[in-house]
C-alpha cells in the first residue's frame, strides 16, 4: 500500500533565487476587443458596452502603469494586435517601463470558435502586430477566455512561443505536452468580479473584499509555496476604486521578502532550466 | 520609446472651484415605466411587479427628497414623460427644491429597440411633458438601461441637449462627438444591487454593504482626482434601509470640502466653457 | 409651486398602541408543494427536490414553533391546503399555540397560471381545507411567489378574505381596491437568500448576513415609522444555522418596547378600523 | 387539540459516544468526470475545464490528505470507478490513512439520466472499479450531483449498500425505505461556493467567509444536536486558499470535545444498531 507523502505538496517546487512562493500579476489589455468578436455578427451600432470597455486604453491603462511604477513591479501584459495597433502610445510606455508583452489573439478570437488554419493565422497576425509595433517577438500566450484546444497548443509550439498561462492544472509551473504552463486561476481574475452583464443580475464585486481574498491568496501561497497569478483588465481594475484597493493590497502583501514577483516569461525560462520535461504531463483531450 | 507620463493620470481635470473631486447624485425616478415598457407585448394583468415599482411614486420619491433637503445637496432628477404627466405633484416638489430634470425616455423605451424615426418621436414626447408640466427645457439625456446609438446621439445632439450621462468611457466628463458626456458606472447603480428579478437568483445586496463600497469610490475619486455619478431609484433607494444607508454615508462622505457636489447640467456647462472639443472622441460604432 | 413636504413619509401612519414601527412575522409553511406545482408536468420520480423540501414538515416548523415559543411571538402561517392536510399534528400545533392561519392556495398554485374560474376554485379547496383540520376561516390571504391577477384579487374579496400580502406597493399596510395590503418586500424573504436551485450558480447566503440586514431593515422600519414583513420558510429558515441566527436577531432587535409585533390578520383589522378606505389605490393593471 | 412538543427537536438523537452534535468531513474525489459525463455528447477537444478538475488528482488530493493527517480526521471519500482505475496511488493513500471509500458512480453519471438497467450496470461497474484497486466493498452511496431515482434506491438495496449521503430530509441520520439516510446540504458544499462556470457572472466565493459559514454551522449544529456533513472537491477545496482557511476552520471548531467526528459508514452502523426502521419514511415520488 502506498504511504501519505511525508510532505505536503508531495516535493516543493523550488522558485527563483530560493524564495518560498511567487507572484505575477498580469494584465489582459484587451479593450473593446471581447465584445467586439463575440458580437462580431450583431448589432455594430450600439455603444454602451464599447464605450465601457474603451476606458481601458483611455484611462485604466495609465493608472496601472502608473500603480506598476509606484510599486517598483514589472508585469506581464497580453495584448490582442487589434489593440496594439490601436494604441501604440500605450504599448509603447509598456514596453519602455520593461514590462512582457504576450500574445492574446488578433480581435480576442475564442479558440473554441477556430479551426487549426484559423488559429495558425491568427496567431501569426497577432505576432505580426505585437512585433509591429516595437516588441519582441513574444514568448508567451494568453488565451481569450482561457479556453484550449489540442490545435491552438501545436501552433503555439510551432511559433516558438515556448509557455502559455491560460491554464489551471495546477498552481506551480508545469510541463504539458512541450510547453511550459504557468497556471492561472479563476479566484484571481478581476473580470469575473468586477464585470456586470446587462440583462444578467449579478452586481459587481467590492473591490475591498476582492482584494482582501487575493491578499489571503498571496498568504495561502506562502503557506504551500505555490504561485499566485493575478490577471487584471485596464477597463475594469484600471478604475479608481479597484486600482487604489489593488495598489494598497499589494504594497502590503508584496512586502514579504520571502515572494518572488516578476513575469510569466521569467518564471516559463526558470522553469525550462531548472525542470526537466520528463514528468511532463500530455493533453488527452476527453480523457480522465 | 514613449516613456511612462509622469503624472496619474495623464492630465489631472480641473473641476468647478478648483476642488479635487466631484460627486453627482442622479435620481432616475422611472416607477413602473421600466417594467411596462419590456412587458408592453406580455401580459398587462400581472400586478406583483407593477405594484412593487409603484412604491416609487407612492413613498420613495419623498423618501429621497426628505434626505437631499437635510444633506442641503441638489441632485439631478431623470423622468420618463409618462411618469411626469402621472406624478405632477411629485415633479413640482423636485423642481421647487431646485434639483435638475433630464430626459429618461417617454416610457422609459430602449433605445437598442428604436428606429431613428421613433428614437426622435420619443425625444420630443418627452420633452414635450416635462415641459409641460413646469421643467425647463431639458439640458440633459440619460438613456434607459444606459444603452446608446449613434442616431439617438445626432437626435439629441439636434435637440439641443448639451450633454448626455449614460456612457462609461472616462471618469472626468468628456466630449464625445460634439456634446458633453458625464459618465456613470455600473458600480455606483443602486438597481443592479437592489433589484430582486423573480425567476433569477441573486438576492438584493445589502444597503450597509452598497454605501459602503460607495464611500470607498468616493474616497478613490479623491485619490485620483475623478467622478462619481451615483444613480438611484425611488422604488428601490427610496426604501427605508437603504436611504438610511445612503443618507449616514453621504453626510459622512460629502463632509470633505475638498469635493464639489452639484447636478450633471452644472457640471456639463462647466466643462463646455474650460475644455475645447479639439480632444473629443468619435462614436466610432464596431470599431476598436 | 407644491412645496416639499413638511414631514418624511407625508403622513405618519398611526401604528396600535401608538408605537413607532411594527414587525409581522410570517411563515411559509409550504414544504414541497411549490416544486410539485411547478413539477406537475415533468418527472414524479425525483427525489432530491422532494426530500429537500420535506425538511420543513419533518423538522424546520417544529425548530420554528419552539423559537417562536421563546421569544413569546406569535406569527402568521401561510398554509397550502394540501400541507395541512397531510400534517395535520403541526398545524394543530400553530393553532393551538395562538398564531394566525392564512390562504396559501391548494398546491401553491401561481395565480399567473390560472384562469378565473380555476382562481376560484383553488380559493374555496384550500378554505375548505383549513378549515377542515381546525382553522378558524381565514382573514387573509399570502399569494404563491407573490404575484397577484386582478381576478384573484376580486375573488378573495368575494370570499369574505379581509387583507393580502403579497404586494410590495408601500413599506405601511394600505387600502388597495377594497381590500387592505399588509405589504412585503423581497429583501425580507429567507426564500431568495437561502435557496439553492440546482443548475444555477449562486450559492445559499450566509444566515449571520441576511439576519444582520434585517437587524439592519428593522432599525430603520424605527427609522421611518414602517412596516417589516419577515417572511420565512421551514425548510430553509427550519435548518438549524438559519434559525439560530434568526432568533437571536429577534431576541435582541424586539427589545425595542417601541415596535409593534402582532399578527398581519391583527394589523389589518386595525388598519380596516382607523384608515378610511377614501384615500386607497385601484389595481389599474398594465398602466403607470 | 395537539400541544407544541416540550422539546426541540421532538426527540433529541442520541449520538455516538454520548456527544452534542456530530460532523462528518465528506470528499468528492471525481476530478474531471463531472465534466467528461455533461460534455460527453459535445466537444471532446477543449481542454480549459477539464486542466482545471485535473488539478484535484495532480495536487489537492495531497493536500486534502495532509489536512486530515494533521488535523488527526478520518474522512468519508467518495470515487467514481473511473478516477479510482487512474490515479491508484491516491487511492491506495486513502485507504493507507484508514478513510472511506464509497460509490459515486463510474463517471459521475447524472442518476436522472439513467435507466434502471443503465443504473444497475453503473452501481455493478463502480463498485467493481473500486475494488479493483484495493478497496473493501463500499458500505455507502454519494450521488452524482444529489439527485435520486426510486429504481437506483431499490438498485443499491438490492447491491447491499447500507447507507446513502445524497438527500436533505433532515439533519439528523434517519430511515428511508430500507436504507439509513446520512443528510447532507448544500449550505455545506463547497463545490456551489468556489466553481466558476463558463459564461456565468458568479465569481468564486471568499475561503475566509464561506469557512466562517460553516464555523456557524458547527456552533448551531452543537446547538440543535444535529449532524454537519461537510462535502469538498479536491480541484476546488484543494486549492491553498481553500484548504488553509478549511484546516484553520476545523481545528478550531472541531476542538469543543462534545462533538463525534468519523466516517459516513460508522454513523449509519451506529444508526442501524440503535434507530429502529419501524419510524422509517417512504420514498413517496410526487407526493407531499
Amino acid at each position: 500500500m502506498p504511504s501519505i507523502p511525508a510532505a505536503i505538496p508531495p516535493s516543493p517546487y523550488r522558485w527563483p533565487a530560493d524564495k518560498r512562493a511567487a507572484v505575477i500579476l498580469s494584465v489582459d489589455f484587451d479593450g473593446p476587443t471581447p465584445h467586439l468578436w463575440s458580437a462580431r455578427a450583431g448589432r455594430a451600432d450600439l455603444l454602451g458596452e464599447l464605450e465601457q470597455r474603451r476606458f481601458g486604453p483611455r484611462q485604466g491603462i495609465w493608472r496601472i502603469l502608473g500603480m506598476l511604477d509606484r510599486l517598483g513591479l514589472r508585469a506581464s501584459f497580453y495584448v490582442p494586435g487589434a489593440i496594439a495597433e490601436a494604441h501604440r502610445s500605450a504599448v509603447g510606455s509598456i514596453i519602455a517601463a520593461g514590462h512582457e508583452i504576450g500574445l492574446h489573439g488578433y480581435m480576442h478570437e475564442g479558440l473554441d470558435e477556430l479551426d487549426a488554419a484559423a488559429t495558425v493565422e491568427t496567431i501569426e497576425r497577432a505576432t505580426a502586430a505585437l512585433v509591429g509595433v516595437g516588441a519582441t517577438p513574444p514568448f508567451g500566450y494568453r488565451s481569450p477566455s482561457w479556453q484550449m484546444t489540442p490545435h491552438a497548443w501545436g501552433a503555439l509550439r510551432n511559433a516558438a512561443v515556448i509557455y502559455d498561462s491560460s491554464l489551471m492544472g495546477d498552481d506551480r509551473p508545469y510541463w504539458l505536452d512541450g510547453m511550459v504552463e504557468i497556471p492561472v486561476q479563476w479566484a484571481l481574475d478581476d473580470a469575473i468580479f468586477y464585470r456586470y452583464v446587462p440583462g444578467t443580475t449579478r452586481p459587481p464585486a467590492s473591490p475591498e473584499a476582492v482584494t482582501a481574498d487575493w491578499a489571503w491568496e498571496i498568504e495561502a501561497a506562502r503557506e504551500y509555496g505555490t504561485l499566485c497569478v493575478i490577471t487584471i483588465h485596464p477597463w475594469l481594475s484600471g478604475r479608481a476604486a479597484p486600482v487604489m484597493a489593488l495598489e494598497r493590497m499589494l504594497a502590503g502583501a508584496l512586502a514579504a521578502d520571502d515572494l518572488w514577483c516578476g513575469t510569466a516569461a521569467e518564471l516559463a525560462n526558470h522553469h525550462r532550466l531548472g525542470v526537466r520535461d520528463a514528468g511532463g504531463a500530455e493533453l488527452r483531450p476527453g480523457q480522465v
